[in-house]
């Protein structure tokens, strides 16, 4: 059997150019980034496509996330070649992966089998340059604090409560906590900060957020970097430097066009993290598919109720964008494992641990159904799924009134989601009553406990007296009128990793409260969420290697 | 009068392609960074260019830089404006600007007047990734260098004897000093270190100097990322990262064209300091062009005391490259400054600071003439210039026996470089016997005393006790027979900035030495040489913007 990395190096891609042409983008509209990569011009979106009709947005979710694995991505790609085969005008929409876990553990990441997109070596590494731009922006803004302290600070910036770290787009566990400034008068005043990874960066969720140059502008000049020691918030316009920041993205907000092994139109703009941000692609990307195409196919970060729900409350509040159908992704070996089974126990049928394990799809579908959205489960298919289990879940979805199909696509590509597609096409016609879990205007209690207990199905909330603190900070400051942004384990529906299926009896946890007042929202923390992983004792770098030709080793 | 930036940007540029037909290299071995850049392929050597001739190499340098201004970009570019324009295959070979001084002081910097490199945003922000693919190998090296410690030291390494330190393309002086690793055990192992700015990065000369991707990866593998409690030093291949690294230049490394404002190919590529390191854009694109070109036209960083001299005593000696001429820069203006004049009296004609400020470009000329090659000296015309201190300068230039011409590029483009093209050609044509001023196997203490007494005209070299311990340490390891790569400032032929002119009677001081194991140089330094920059009272960054348009304003 081929290995993900054979498969993607033994594809034969076509020029951009004949991919774009699917989507009638003019070749002028195109920046080429190489042969098989190109930016799509904003000119063409104010000079054309903004005065389109909006195609079929279809939204590709998944259960809680298990070490066997659920391939949303791999899904959304073989639904959109699927879609693509059947003669539809498609566009995928995902996010970009970051280059730190790329060297970590995970190495690349760009679906998978013959579900791909390409050139994945490219994708994996500096791709189109947004990561870097992204890097470079904050970096340039923490800079610029640092300096105002040094010239004589005249915003009476508390050094103990600058919020804005730097970044790096690297698992570097030696970053997280640093202090900088040292060695005297001459090279700044000392203080203790720390870095992000660059996927961790508010200017990240800015990025996806924004809908052209002037929106980006004003987010970026938004972003409460710290406070004065009186205690006021200090947005970096305060600096003077936003015309700078938004330069510096001034390639980056282009959504980027690559294709599918099968020659699908992808757009890879854009990866927020899915807990401390939204977790979904760029908004810029995902107008342009509407526009472009007749269906769009996207993913969000996480399960159903990290990605979905945010994806729903935040992107689609932000830019009134409406999925026409949710596909929500399964497979029988990740519901095993949330009906208790160890990762070693899967290859067996059990129908009793498969049962207890849907309770997690089960949720999700009433969740999403909750959002008055049409579902269609996709379940990925594994050799050792068996007829028996296949049936019982089957059984249980249309009982709950979502249609269902096994997805090869892993094995089969497009091939293998043609039953898959043509039931999410059915599903975009049916009739569909979206709304938000909360109103905006709520209380920020009130929201946080909108999604505890409707999407988690938690009994309430318990906040920290430092959270309640926050709370009453940011309500004194105006600050409390923007959607919530949940951080949690994305392992379970509750904040307990090790609570599978679909608990009850329990209450969350927020211990904390971040504002990301330039993206637009309210991150409420409730655990300890890593912003900066580190490199495992043997990092998959070690595995890397290119020869004088440019032929490529170890990446995946 | 039209500043830089309208210039640049009411220029009318070509499709990239047409800029490559000029050098006839075929559209497939181009790859596209939008319209106006492109990188071309490592392809193209293997199968093409290695089996063609060279062209001639022309090698532009100055004086000693003073605030004046000598203007040795504008004429590199309008020199090779003017070959084009006299129907010469031509080519122009300089350094990529750094992210970080854009945003500090300087604003942009490529070329200026009629004599520019376009797209000037592009090639001042993120151009086509290099230094974004640096800043990430060299911190992805960094990381593996703590993950390494952290997760349980094999090689033992001395944490207070760690050299290698982390990069931004930025101007961020907070960064100099830190202390990483904080926050206790899961964090990483507390130690000293600090950041420098991209361009002062190994690898930013490994780059510079490598040949092919084979050779990069031996480089990389070299470098010394510090000690071992025993003292013994460590090299990066020993982190088994180096396939890894490599990879993340597979783009960096290929040359990029771009056009000036009358469309001739230039090929911007690598900016290493002239200070730490040898200050030439990258061997690849000198090869290329050499190549493609009859006429390369290239520059070497600061005064010829450092650039030229490291251009012919490092790049050359790794390379086998051989100018067939020089061009020294030199102003009236900047000349009466080396005389002793203050910026505030260069517009009146004074032929005796005038000539006493000549002996700089005497002792320029002299050095050039001992690497034996034939010499033209371009004066850079100012509108304040007297026919009197032109004579003046004239006079001496050919009694030294180099011919000189008056440049007009920064006016009027190649039309105002039309007779330094021609004198150039001319130059070309005579014969030469290039040697280097030292031979890489002599001591360290005869190659530095070689450039000292023969380039700078010192009367000999002290050394700190520091240094004479560094010798006999890098002498033990068989460190000891490579280049020299002098760092002094760029000021004064001597280590003290102020002396100007041709100052003799003095030594110089070897305060530190640094072994650049990768780039394959010795560093010696002469004084303290900053190697992260900080920003000013007032950011250039203040003054830039972009509109919702994508219409840049403030950049230059």
């Amino acid at each position: 059997m081929k290995t993900d990395v054979q498969i993607a190096q033994e594809a034969i891609m076509e020029p951009i150019g004949k991919i774009a042409q699917h989507l009638e983008i003019p070749e002028d509209e195109l920046e080429l980034y190489g042969k098989y990569k190109a930016k799509i011009s904003l000119n063409y979106w104010n000079t054309t496509l903004q005065q389109k009709e909006n195609g079929k947005l279809i939204l590709v979710t998944a259960i809680n996330p298990t070490p066997a694995g659920e391939g949303k991505t791999t899904t959304s790609i073989g639904l959109g070649d699927a879609l693509h085969k059947l003669g539809k005008k498609t566009a995928i929409a995902l996010r970009e992966p970051s280059l730190g876990p790329c060297f970590g553990i995970k190495g690349g990441a760009a679906g998978g089998g013959y579900a791909q997109v390409v050139p994945m070596e490219d994708i994996n590494l500096h791709f189109t340059g947004d990561f870097h731009a992204i890097t470079s922006a904050h970096n340039l803004l923490a800079a610029v604090i640092d300096n105002h302290i040094q010239q004589g600070n005249a915003l009476d910036l508390d050094v103990r409560r600058i919020t804005w770290k730097r970044v790096v787009d690297l698992n570097d566990r030696a970053l997280r906590n640093i202090i900088c400034g040292l060695g005297g008068k001459a090279h700044g005043v000392p203080r203790e900060t720390g870095f992000d990874i660059t996927v961790a960066s508010e200017m990240m969720a800015i990025l996806c957020l924004t809908s052209d140059l002037e929106d980006m502008k004003k987010r970026l000049g938004n972003i409460i970097i710290g406070y004065t020691r009186s205690g006021r918030p200090v947005r970096a316009e305060e600096l003077n430097v936003t015309g700078a920041l938004t330069l510096l993205f001034k390639d980056a907000i282009k959504p980027n066009l690559v294709q599918t092994l099968e020659g699908t139109p992808a757009l890879i703009h854009g990866g927020p993290f899915a807990n401390i941000a939204h977790g979904c692609n760029s908004v810029m990307a995902t107008k342009y598919a509407l526009k472009m195409a007749d269906y769009t196919v996207t993913e969000a970060g996480f399960g159903a109720d990290l990605g979905a729900e945010k994806f729903l409350d935040i992107k689609c509040r932000f830019t009134g964008f409406k999925p026409d159908a949710v596909v929500i992704v399964a497979t029988i070996r990740a519901l095993k494992m949330h009906g208790g089974l160890a990762k070693t126990e899967l290859a067996t049928e059990n129908i009793e641990a498969l049962k207890k394990g849907m309770t997690n799809l089960a949720k999700h579908i009433e969740n999403i159904q909750k959002f008055g959205l049409p579902i269609v489960v996709a379940i990925n298919a594994f050799p050792t799924d068996t007829e028996n289990e296949l049936q019982e879940l089957k059984a249980l979805c249309e009982s709950m009134g979502a249609s269902v199909s096994i997805s090869e696509a892993w094995a089969k590509g497009g091939e293998g989601a043609i039953d898959l597609a043509q039931k999410v096409i059915e599903a975009t016609e049916k009739p569909s009553n979206f709304q938000y879990m909360y109103d905006v205007n709520d209380s920020i209690k009130d929201k946080i406990n909108a999604i505890a207990t409707k999407i988690y199905g938690a009994d309430g909330v318990n906040y920290t007296p430092a959270v309640e603190k926050t709370i009453a900070e940011f309500e004194a400051e105006g600050l409390d009128k923007m959607p919530i942004c949940m951080a949690k384990t994305q392992y379970s529906l509750s904040d307990d990793q090790f609570k599978l299926g679909a608990p009850t009896g329990f209450k969350i946890t927020v211990r904390e409260l971040r504002i990301s007042a330039g993206a637009g929202f309210i991150v409420a923390l409730t655990g300890n969420i890593l912003t900066m992983p580190g490199l495992p004792k043997k990092p998959a770098a070690e595995n890397m290697d290119i020869d004088i030709n440019g032929k490529i080793t170890g990446l995946f």
